[in-house]
């Protein structure tokens, strides 16, 4: 996946320090795409590639690498260059790096930054993971509304350098307080009535967040809105920063890995499959492993309770069958649910409507699955009268998984947990055991060998 | 969910036909709350408010509104008016729209929509689902490279209404060749330099895709280089449209969806789990569920081709534990891989790296469920030696899960199908039937009792 067309040619110009031919390099492309050729470079290569290029394009490259090489060039670098290219950085961005950061380095490094600077990145740092203070950016444009169209762009393009975004632009009064939006496109359609007032064209009903709010709250507002970015402010209104489209980004993808994780019944990992350590992995598995397999213990249990019943050894022969048939329902349901939970599409107070869908649902599939489980059960059973039980429970263990794979994510929606925690083996783990009762006491009931 | 805060003044508004207070309900707030308030009302009531507004207004809350409604109102509205409210809306939104409503009411609207706006909806129709082409939009801000900054800035001023975005400006030639990419923001801090020719500014080295790309790499290029938009091009490089930044949200929380359905065994729904019908809901799951039963039905087959070893009637018990463990741990692997192999972190070159990391995973955690298992196996086996059959098994079957889980999607994706096919029961079941021939085996061979 490493491109390596430009590697040789790189490496000529670091062996020759050719500075020139190294800076040429870096501004020629995409930055995006000038990370990606840089791939190939030990992390120390990349470094001496970037220290060639101007203060803009040097952090903007940097922005573009991967992790691993950031966090190993600020854990490496000239402490003084490195405080450099950190003050120069988006104050989200380099919040969330320097948390990867070994502590030292960053008590080394600190005190380098410029006062106001240094003063962002321990206010964002004070801001819990997961809460939209700690996406934001405070690199925001903020204008009075008594400015006219002419002025607002004439300061904003001073201000540009130092902003995320020149495209929203927050009116707020002396105290920062926020009171409205004015869009970079109001300003350029006012172009031709320069001395238009600020007041007179800015939205004053704004959608905002609060820096404590949680981040998937965030970007579900940002998506739903279609907006370019959000204010977020404090308890008593004052703008604090912005969350920009690009970081609704991330934060969707993070939430949708965590959910696709937990629904397999791992614990969501921080970094990727290959980064993450194997000790910690096999950790982070252990650990819903072993409440499965605590689960899985139940059914042996319940098992050697009907020892007797299990002496006529072809129901043994479908025990698989019968229990997987309500598990794998269950894992649908529970697919569904939470689906459909995370986009608000149900809420907890919908259970009745819910577990109606999912009866009438359990009853087509059970009875489909029932037909088919009937005919093997002709061949394998003693007899045609005997093997009525496995269509019998194959009915009653799959109305019984659908409605419990709904119930239990919307159980723990309304407990205030997460119902991505229901994960699909979690609830098929519970199925088993409501299987397993379903079976041997249809058995008991219907067959006479059976006591 | 329904925010009936208005509804009373909506409903006494429209009973007095009192234009002037519907239109100042519509255009008080942000389109998206406007239609969030409106929700409540039935769907010819919420167009009689829409009616009331400006165009422009109409249009933007029309957008907001849920899909059934949009869909209700062009089939119910009258048609000139509906022809109008369609030519007015964004040509990606309204194609996605079309596609929802009975094509006997889009024959009728069709000819009553001006010819330009006709032939972009019938071009942008003929992309099929799934592609750049079909999420994209024609309305785009092209300009040619020999004009001034302020040439331009009049230029995009003018055409700002008919623009879906004017923060990237596209630099085309006479034939609509794409040249070059000039921001807004680069023209408003160029604002001082008003003679600056855009040559002079533009991007060249642009990331494009073409119209016929899937739409997950399109919206994956915009997320890693963090684009407002990506413009479209065709084979000979001719600018067609472009995506932006609230589409690329869009197709990322479909796909995000589509995943989760799949990994629960669903086949993915087109509309919420609430709307779709429910027998069309049950034709999704029976598909999967019938294949899934197909696999347990092998695990009848194989437990009836050991009738003898199975009389050993404790050995039952622990038959589902020990398939589970071996299920849940392939679980746990076929979700770290999907998601490694969507996040293209590993490809199906890597598979050797990737079986060697599950070997030992696998080693390490059925090591840990062997101990626990023999415990139980002490208590229950008829003997301390006959036990240690459970611990033996459990440490293979967890060691084939974990590799089986990880292989899978990696074959899936190395044959050119999707691996998210693989799903968590899918994985559980394959591996159900490998758990019960390891299981058997290793009684045979350990137990004297057991032939």
């Amino acid at each position: 996946m490493i491109n390596t067309l430009y590697l040789p040619e790189l490496r000529e110009m670091l062996a020759a320090d050719d500075v020139a031919g190294l800076r040429e390099f870096c501004s020629a492309l995409h930055a995006g795409r000038t990370a990606d050729f840089m791939e190939g470079l030990t992390h120390s290569e990349a470094w001496a590639v970037l220290r060639a290029a101007d203060r803009p394009t040097r952090v903007e490259i940097f922005g573009f690498l991967d992790e691993d090489a950031q966090v190993e060039i600020l854990e490496t670098g000239d402490p003084a260059e490195i405080a450099e290219l950190i003050a120069d950085m988006p104050p989200d961005d380099r919040v969330d790096l320097l948390n990867e950061v070994n502590p030292q380095v960053v008590e080394t490094v600190l005190p380098l930054i410029p006062t106001e600077e240094r003063r962002d990145i321990l206010r964002l740092r004070a801001y819990p993971e997961g809460t939209a203070g700690s996406v934001m950016t405070t690199e925001v444009a903020r204008l009075p509304e008594t400015l006219t169209v002419r002025a607002a762009l004439e300061e904003i393009s001073r201000q540009s350098q130092d902003l995320e975004t020149i495209y929203y632009i927050y009116i707020v009064d002396s105290e920062n307080h926020l009171r409205g939006l004015v869009s970079a496109r109001q300003l350029v359609t006012h172009l031709g009535k320069p001395e238009t007032l600020l007041s007179d064209l800015m939205k004053r009903d704004l959608v905002t967040v609060e820096a404590i709010d949680d981040q998937e709250t965030v970007a579900e507002k940002v998506a739903d809105f279609d907006f370019l970015a959000i204010p977020v402010v404090d308890a008593e209104q004052h703008l604090v920063g912005i969350i920009t489209h690009d970081d609704v980004i991330d934060v969707l993808q993070e939430e949708a890995t965590e959910d696709a994780y937990l629904a397999g019944a791992v614990e969501p990992l921080e970094e990727s499959y290959m980064d993450t350590p194997l000790f910690h992995l096999t950790r982070l598995r252990a650990g819903w492993l072993t409440v499965l397999f605590g689960f899985a213990l139940l059914t042996a249990l319940a098992l050697e309770s009907y020892r007797d019943a299990l002496e006529a050894v072809w129901l043994v022969w479908f025990l698989p069958l019968v229990i997987s048939s309500g598990g794998n329902t269950g894992s649908q349901s529970v697919t569904l649910i939470i689906r459909a939970l995370t986009t608000k599409e149900i809420t907890p107070e919908d259970w009745l409507a819910v577990v109606w869908r999912e009866l009438l649902m359990g009853i087509f599939l059970g009875a489909f699955l029932a037909a088919i489980g009937y005919a093997a059960g002709y061949f394998l059973a003693p007899s045609p009268a005997d093997a009525l039980v496995i269509p019998i429970t194959l009915m009653l263990v799959v109305i019984c998984g659908a409605i419990l794979g709904a119930l239990l994510p919307l159980m723990f929606q309304r407990m205030g947990l997460d119902p991505a925690l229901m994960s699909t083996p979690f609830v098929a783990g519970i199925v088993d055991i409501v299987g397993i009762l379903l079976y041997m006491n249809v058995a008991i009931y219907l067959l006479d060998s059976v006591q």
